[in-house]
């Protein structure tokens, strides 16, 4: 199945005549590569133009990669470590490693105890990084490889340059050019694609894959999902629906969107969505403000404020329909918990009816409510799944008239430390 | 040191005569245990009243489970569970096990996948659980119980009983009569403390000391803020100060709060911040909207929308000043990163740089500032911070005129759920 969508509103709500005209020329702009920030749409037709060759470099290196490293180190930020850590995440099982390497990321932060430690933790297991940074002059990554390399020579000698992949700009950045020296096997970030849209690129795919997990079948469901949500057709296109709906509630003074899942591998997600809408829409004193909360844990916690708080909040809930695992409540003897109503239930049945205990409640209390569903946390739902956030994070963007593929702001950021730092030019 | 604020606006703004009479006579009302939610107050004086008896109870407790098991399982959900994560999370060393057992928590959600593969992955642990509900009667660690108290009885069989410990409510609930049952060792939640109060109780110091840390320097930071965040006098009170900016920046149409740090330890921290404040204020329609970020990380995601997008945010920093782990940039031969003008550099320095740099740019692009800064992260410091916030979190909701120690909505969500579950009396 496709990616469903409830409302609680009206439906005409946001299927008006209004809504379908300018998400129709946003949809044709795209298509024609034309709009602002035009020139950052290379994700938008990536899954359909990726090829078969493509995908088996990366197939063929995450291979290398596990027949000769136990732990692969993957050093990024921002969009060049949620996506993949997204993925990874929403793919796992508790309590049990995953069929290919263990990925460690680094240069997500700057801390010198965890950067200390992974090496010490490292010693005694075969390593490989891959160092991923799209204009390969970001600071955190830097600094961490920096630290990292150095381990590496020490420890593999000449042989380390065969153990670390880089993944950046095809043409420029300091990160290029020491690849280049050092002869290390490079991967391209598109010049097209920006970090939160990348992804789809090597930037996901070679981690994910060295992770054991299955790139083919990730693609294909973004591939579907380029179809699916690129419709012209409105009453068939979810994107443009989540789209139209979160916009006709910030135009209502809803302005705050909390993303809440009830399963707890999703929180990846959540991150990534956090990063793909705040980073896209936060400009020129507008969006929506991107929150997010974990069921049933956070109902006794935020659960409170969402109920009986300031009405400026809307939710979107990303349910998932299948487990892979369950339990079913069994009877027992003595009942001393009290729980023996509940047997015959499995413990998934249980959060749907929490779902819609929490949604209905939710709804009462003043909060207009969003419902998202998924079939299963496999590769394809999630490949599906991410392109559609995508596709409907540039939908939204467009309508609010923000360009959704800059971020002013962080480079007002990246510029102002480096004056602090003394960087030299700056 | 006490904890430190800064505040980016005008001191005479928070230090109002206003804001010391009503900060002034809420500070009385704890004092002499009058006012709304009084009957929950017995967290205020706790640290002050604390016998060395119970905390020799605690540590011996703690001892046992450390002689005989591998592993405690913490089968909690909100205030039962967001403590002692914060403040274990807070202590931990990256990629190293603590001193003490392993802590794994369940009931916390719900999902069988987590609970069956737990289950497996213990098989050959020894284990031992500590199972906590205020109330005795919720319904996800209630269902996590069902399932492993049957596994420990398959398991251990007679024995299963003194593995078990209970930290339930002394006079009610179905928790204390299957403890009594079945003679498991049980501690108590006070009836005077909400669970969202309550980590300087069994509910938090056991599993804390199972885990390997000092409760008793916890204690004596916790006691010492009581003393320091509990003096009348305004100007030296850090704890009223923050309220009362919180207070203002609300008021002035500054609704929702980023709680920011820089380090990585701190995020349950944070989610147990979200919680107190969250479920303490967020009523009648009222209330600051507890948020949180990650930096450096989250400054390549939602800093852009904190830089930039809608004008209702303030953000809070919460500084660590001393890192126990460091390192320094050291010059790099080729200079191929180009990062050579950081040589010399600590990397707890760069963060500061960051925070200088990030604190500047989002009070020019209009978002107001806060800073709180403890000395360092050990039992000592911790203790203080989370009561400090705890006290915080009563001066700032009373000063809204906001009852701080019920949770009406919660209490929705659980009826919601029993009736929809066909529980016997709903």
């Amino acid at each position: 199945m496709t990616i469903q969508l409830t409302y609680s509103g009206n439906f005409e709500d946001i299927s008006s005549t209004s809504f379908q005209e300018k998400l129709t020329q946003i949809r044709e702009n795209l298509h024609q590569k034309v709009g602002a920030g035009s020139d950052f749409l290379g994700w938008h037709d990536w899954p359909s133009n990726m090829t078969d060759a493509f995908l088996n470099e990366m197939k063929e290196t995450a291979q290398k990669i596990k027949s000769t490293s136990d732990v692969l180190i993957v050093i990024g930020i921002g969009g060049s470590y949620l996506g993949s850590k997204a993925v990874m995440e929403a793919l796992s099982s508790y309590f049990k490693a995953s069929s290919g390497v263990e990925v460690i990321f680094a240069g997500h932060h700057v801390s010198g105890e965890y950067l200390a430690n992974l090496m010490e933790y490292v010693n005694d297991k075969e390593v490989s990084i891959n160092v991923i940074s799209k204009s390969g002059t970001t600071t955190e990554p830097a600094l961490a490889f920096r630290f990292l390399q150095t381990y590496m020579e020490k420890r593999y000698g000449v042989d380390a340059a065969s153990r670390i992949y880089v993944t950046t700009d095809a043409q420029k950045g300091s990160l290029l050019h020491l690849a280049t020296e050092k002869g290390y096997q490079r991967f391209e970030v598109p010049a097209n694609v920006g970090g939160r849209y990348s992804v789809f690129t090597a930037v996901g795919l070679l981690p994910i894959a060295a992770a054991g997990y299955d790139i083919q079948e990730l693609m294909r469901g973004a591939k579907n999902a380029e179809a699916f949500y690129g419709t012209a057709d409105f009453s068939n296109n979810t994107a443009m629906q989540y789209a139209a709906a979160r916009n006709f509630l910030y135009n209502k003074g809803y302005e705050v969107e909390i993303l809440a899942t009830f399963d707890a591998k999703l929180s990846f997600v959540q991150e990534w969505w956090k990063q793909l809408f705040g980073e896209s829409e936060g400009k020129e004193g507008k969006g929506v403000f991107p929150a997010s909360v974990s069921y049933t844990t956070d109902l006794h916690s935020l659960g409170q404020y969402i109920q009986d708080g300031r009405r400026f909040l809307f939710e979107t809930f990303l349910n998932v329909q299948k487990v892979q695992t369950d339990l079913t409540v069994f009877e027992a003897e003595n009942n001393g918990d009290e729980l023996n109503y509940l047997a015959g239930l499995s413990l998934q049945e249980f959060n749907k009816v929490g779902y819609e205990a929490t949604s209905k409640a939710h709804l009462d209390g003043g909060v207009p409510q969003l419902a998202l569903t998924i079939e299963k946390l496999d590769e394809y739902h999630i490949g599906e799944l991410l392109y559609f956030f995508m596709i409907s994070c540039a939908y939204s963007a467009y309508l609010l008239d923000i360009n959704p593929f800059d971020q002013p702001g962080v480079e007002d950021y990246k510029t102002n430390i480096f004056k602090l730092l003394k960087k030299p030019g700056y």
